[in-house]
């Protein structure tokens, strides 16, 4: 009954709005819960159940339940499937399926917030297991930390109460200086240091912007597709999230999005996540005059700029910003460990002070020593040493990659072809658009290896297929020997 | 011109409504604000101007313009005064002050959003300098900082790459056992390890639970007066906070205060910030009582339970929840130092996982080396020795302090007389009505010596008198020192 209702639904709102599938679905479903046919706490059929139900493609009905899940509609639990959020708001009185027959709703979901059920939920490409092809993940095993010992050592031995206390002052001076420097020589990021406050990582300082620059409601430009990350910080500060379409030029606005003037525009233009795509030049001056005309903000993620393995370097974004409103963040998750949990946001002039006051009063910023430590790491040239054997390592892992993929690449429009693979820890295998990508990635998971759909990235649009393929964590021999595995299942799947 | 049209409508609401006089100076400013007699980026009169003109008592004044700066209508920069936020909504179209006189608005307050605003704006309680009897602040001198160095240097040697990365099982499993075979012989606490959540601390143990727990714009009772960073807290993630009363037996929900059905009830029952007050037995059952009628969560902060100098031992209140709707949360800062960054959560069982899969996707918890030295730091009973030896010295200088002040001390039911000094770091001297507790703090710092009002703490209150009086952060021989010249200053004021 429950397909009948949205294929009713959906065939009165197609000859209506003319909406796309996925967004005629997508309302469908939402009618159902508001009305009760679905109810709260009950399980959605699985998306391939729904595709064949309503004879349309998986991927439409993955577009609608991730559209859904980020409003917080429904949430996923791994291995458990999709359920609606016990506490969405029914539009009509009514008992819920669930409620009628007698059941108590689910306890734990029902006690959540609606945020609360859509923050804990994973989405497709959050699973934690961490296997060969994993992306997102760095190799650490490299890490002097011998050296990063002695020197965090050496910095207790040093330390005097101010070190032990929160600090009010966006972060230990000599560690902004030294981000400053760099940014200003290898990223050509116009600052000066008192501009760098020392964060712990990105999602806080995505998380401080999205607080002091936007309300509640405010619309956020997001890429599409997009790192999750930094989704779940605008959803977790309440903001609309609109997704805008990413090509081989980085983000694209076209006029429609403008109907959804933006407060905040993020992009990861140096290496699109998940991508790969480098934003063009024309497109960076499009995007800072399309920022300028809606007065909002960009927040520039330059996640992995530090590796970089062919074409010309890539400055930043906010190196072309004569506006002032450019927010520059990075981290040092990526060459040191990630659980060091530091990282850096540059803030226009104008607002430091405002930052500083919001970071010290939200966030308690400490962890003094380890920001000494840190800034003679960087003082010292042990930054860029281990930066320089990083690169040559994730380089050669990169180069095997390469080769073991290079069987299943065809030299036709629709590919498969690899793009992103110039810069950052990961690179994404574009496939033909009648390949199911998740379907691929469980069978390579079979064989006891990571790699993301494409299409688990993806917030509305529907057409892009792929693999993501992260050379970070597994060692040159795991790449030599499970790179050949890949390949082979990623030709029988262009085959089928 | 402005004060006339404040009066012209307070009389108009105090005829209407028999509201309060702070609730109608509230409103009226409120409607200056969004008619445009207040126009955005202009400067509020002094609330002393504003108490002479209007003829109300300064703490009327501050009553309202507290509520408005917690509503983001003002903001307040350090030795610069209270301004209109330039993003208030304005009502009517017209243009405001600032505008027709042909000068653009502030640049920096106008493009901050509103929340952006309040959050970066100081409150009397947040100024950053410390001095002898500053609340708040503890004295890490003491800490055994050589052991402490030796620890971390030996689980920086013993660690291997997992212990460098992120953690996705809400902290250091042996860190969470020692927390939980704490909390259960000393504090009460029914527990197991698996629901400790390792956080950053308090202000990230709060937000969690605001997000995961509570939809923006729902109700967080908020004892009045308040702790100051957790209302921060409860303002960035868009709660609607309910001030209530507390008296000496802690908070004390009137049934006018039921019109506010709270989501969350923040509590500090052991020591209430700032009064001092311990939430009597009885009051206990009736909190976790009307908990259950409005199926609300409580969050107890036992923020400095391990400094307990006189009376019986206080357990917690989640121990007497036999419902699992108590979130307990304390922090490592207060016993280690501050910017150690280390707290903790408990969380009731069928929320562990939804707790631990959002703590992970928004804050990418780390810092396993240093949370595995605290585990050892525990387990080898450094913990409870560095414990024992605060405990006697801050004894001392709680009694030094209590001698100092008894000569003010009067027998009288309006005081002077002194509470809360059985636990904590702080006591409370509460002052006659009469008192103007704001101006005797302000007389207190030009001698060198930092104390809070406690009208500063009032969210809505406008009846406590009193001074916050910290015996953390100076050393026994400055509190002998300067407790006498605090008394003198005190007993000036009480003869004035």
């Amino acid at each position: 009954m429950l397909s009948e209702f949205l294929l009713a639904e959906m065939s009165r709102l197609g000859a209506q709005d003319a909406l796309p599938l996925h967004r005629q679905l997508y309302e469908a479903l939402r009618r159902a819960m508001l009305d009760g046919k679905l109810g709260a706490g009950e399980r959605l059929p699985s998306s391939r159940d729904l595709a064949q139900d309503l004879q349309l493609s998986r991927n439409t009905v993955v577009a609608a339940i991730n559209q859904l899940s980020v409003e917080g509609y429904l949430a996923s639990r791994v291995g458990s499937g999709t359920y609606v959020n016990d506490n969405v708001p029914r539009a009509t009185p009514g008992r819920s399926a669930r409620q009628a027959s007698g059941q108590p709703a689910s306890r734990q979901a029902g006690r959540l917030s609606v945020r609360g059920t859509a923050l804990s939920s994973t989405f497709c490409a959050t699973e934690l297991e961490v296997q060969p092809f994993t992306p997102g993940i760095a190799d650490f095993s490299a890490f002097p930390l011998t050296l990063w010992q002695r020197l965090q050592n050496k910095h207790w031995r040093m330390t005097y109460p101010d070190m032990l206390d929160y600090n009010t002052s966006g972060g230990y001076a000599p560690l902004r200086r030294a981000v400053a420097d760099y940014l200003r020589v290898f990223r050509s990021v116009h600052l000066d240091a008192d501009q760098v406050v020392i964060t712990s990582g990105t999602q806080q300082s995505l998380e401080l912007c999205a607080r002091l620059l936007a309300d509640h409601g405010d619309t956020v430009w997001v890429e599409d597709p997009a790192y999750w990350g930094a989704v779940k910080a605008f959803m977790a500060t309440g903001l609309a999230i609109h997704p805008v379409r990413v090509d081989e030029e980085g983000i694209a606005p076209a006029s429609a999005d403008n109907a959804k003037p933006p407060r905040l525009i993020y992009v990861t233009p140096s290496h699109q996540y998940p991508t790969g795509a480098v934003m063009s030049l024309p497109r960076r001056h499009q995007l800072l005059a399309t920022a300028r005309v809606h007065d909002a903000w960009v927040l520039e993620d330059d996640y992995d700029s530090e590796y970089r393995f062919s074409g010309p370097p890539i400055s930043s974004l906010e190196g072309l910003d004569t506006d002032g409103r450019v927010f520059y963040m990075g981290t040092f998750s990526k060459v040191l460990y990630p659980g060091l949990k530091l990282g850096y946001l540059v803030v226009p002039r104008p607002l430091v002070a405002a930052f500083k006051q919001a970071h010290y009063d939200l966030n308690r910023p400490g962890q003094m020593p380890v920001q000494a430590a840190l800034a003679e790491f960087i003082e010292m040239g042990h930054f860029a040493s281990a930066l320089r054997r990083a690169r040559q390592n994730y380089g050669e892992r990169r180069q095997c990659l390469l080769e073991a993929l290079r069987p299943v690449l065809r030299d036709t429009p629709e590919g498969p072809s690899i793009s992103g693979a110039e810069q950052g820890l990961h690179l994404c295998l574009r496939l033909p658009p009648g390949v199911d990508d998740r379907a691929l990635a469980q069978r390579i998971a079979q064989q006891g290896l990571t790699v993301r759909p494409l299409s688990a990235y993806c917030l509305a649009r529907q057409d892009l297929r792929g693999l993501v393929i992260g050379y970070g964590y597994a060692p040159l021999a795991d790449i030599a020997r499970c790179g050949p595995v890949l390949a082979a299942l990623v030709g029988q799947a262009l085959n089928a």
